[in-house]
């Protein structure tokens, strides 16, 4: 067991990452490469031939990290947004490629179960992480485990409602006011393009705001108190020891976390409101390919 | 095992409910008494007399299910509304004074666990249930267990924030628009009062509704549709096989969940949007008794 190695592979909307993670949660070699997104064929030749150029003797399983709600009894994305793989047996057609225990997991699980084995919620029990990016992910970590719900599609984080009747959340989503719709970046982007212009986005906001400007800084603000909502609802709901923010949209820092701890601490029944940790996530974008190799070592373990 | 026996005691802000409870979580006996709520000590005495009421060889541990947020580490209430027992050891007291293994748990929680065992939730290994009444109280069943948390202060799913900057909670909780404050029958009660003038309640907003009384049951439309976010939430975040609503102001019946289910369905993602049911609870007010039963049998088990 102890030289055995699994390949872990991160699917993005832009690109695909893959490392060779080792039984301890290492990641050994890291590849990147753009992600094929003409064809469901072009993407699986292109998840593959990521595979083989790490491939060598002592690889024993592989796991696929996925921006997409998972079945995990049919081993498929229910949908994709942006990807061509709905409805395809990804986790089979791999297996039977390549001839080994083969894993799919959601990203944001992986990302969590990375975290937890390896980064920023090692020796919690119970840990949650939103992912914060474009759209925010989410993972459970839930008495020791990732918690998967039903077929697989548990700890959709950023789905919860946050405004009722409030905006339309992202792409197929056809929620309103969820976390998603006005914590992520992408809120912030569309909130930066309405106050500075089209071509603003969340990455000009913060910048802005860090070099003072007032109307910037509000805008995260509000952001903020509406990402501490959520973050008080999940410790009501879990009494986890740990909130772990992690993705692009977290490096926002303090102008994020500062207001969102404060409406934390209002919304948030104690015990968990006065001794709940929320930090920022450690692996920063191994995590995902960490997550799959983890994935791919549970794989190996239950075949 | 077979022949051993349980006491389960529910205690409530009007009603302690006791029972002889056996190892398959059926009720043999039960026995009601109003709450002495003039001193910690009266409550506990009245606690005491609701036991020995019942003792008798068979009973090998004790359960009391509290409607209070638990320290099961501590083995006592964190905070107690109305109810003059927080900070109070319980646990401890109660084992010392009988000499057997003695359980305490949130009263939702024990309900949650009853419903699973022996009432709607059969079967099932991931079930969220909501315990609807003057508050809103809230019991997970994930992976096949009643999920506690860090501390045993889990499951508070009344204490989701549904309107973000909304109406001030109720009791000690500083949240603002939480589900408990937009959707049980107090809220219920406070638009009774306001529509049809003070001493109007939830169960006269139910039945004027049931009349047709047009305004009533509008109001009970925007409460469940207001639900229906909540439930669109804890689906995404869970993916449960199965939503069990409890508590008397459940029986307000389809005039509640029918718009519940229609904004669920738009809140929710697939598949559990389309898979998930919700359903009433079975055992109405035996729920509690039976779960603070199941979890003497828990202390039993463990000693």
């Amino acid at each position: 067991m102890g030289t055995e190695r699994v390949i872990g592979v991160d699917l993005g909307g832009t690109k695909i990452l893959a490392g060779v993670v080792d039984a301890d949660g290492h990641l050994e070699t890291r590849r990147e490469h753009p992600t094929p997104l003409d064809s469901e064929d072009a993407l699986l030749d292109g998840l593959a031939a990521a595979v083989h150029e790490l491939l060598d003797d002592r690889v024993a399983a592989l796991g696929f990290g996925i921006p997409s709600t998972i079945d995990q009894r049919a081993g498929r994305a229910i949908t994709s947004v942006n990807i061509p793989l709905a409805g395809v047996d990804l986790r089979a057609r791999m297996a039977e490629r390549f001839g080994m225990p083969t894993a799919i997991e959601n990203d944001a699980n992986a990302a969590a179960l990375a975290e937890w084995k390896v980064g920023a919620g090692r020796g919690t029990t119970h840990m949650v992480m939103l992912t914060l990016g474009t759209g925010i992910g989410g993972g459970l970590i839930l008495d020791g485990r990732l918690y998967r719900g039903t077929v697989g599609a548990a700890g959709e984080l950023g789905h919860i409602v946050i405004e009722h009747d409030g905006p339309r959340c992202q792409g197929t989503c056809t929620g309103h006011g969820h976390l998603e719709a006005v914590a992520s970046g992408h809120a912030a982007s569309t909130a930066a393009a309405e106050l500075f212009g089209p071509g603003a986005d969340a990455h000009r906001l913060v910048r802005l705001a860090n070099e003072g400007d007032a109307r910037a800084h509000e805008v995260l603000e509000q952001i903020g108190r509406r990402l501490g909502s959520g973050l008080g609802s999940l410790v009501n709901v879990f009494d986890p020891e740990l909130v772990v923010l992690g993705g692009g949209f977290a490096a926002a820092g303090e102008l994020l976390l500062e207001p969102a701890r404060s409406v934390l601490v209002r919304e948030a029944l104690p015990p968990g409101r006065d001794r709940v940790r929320v930090v920022r996530a450690e692996l920063g974008t191994a995590a995902g390919v960490v997550g799959a190799g983890l994935v791919a070592f549970e794989a190996l373990e239950a075949a």
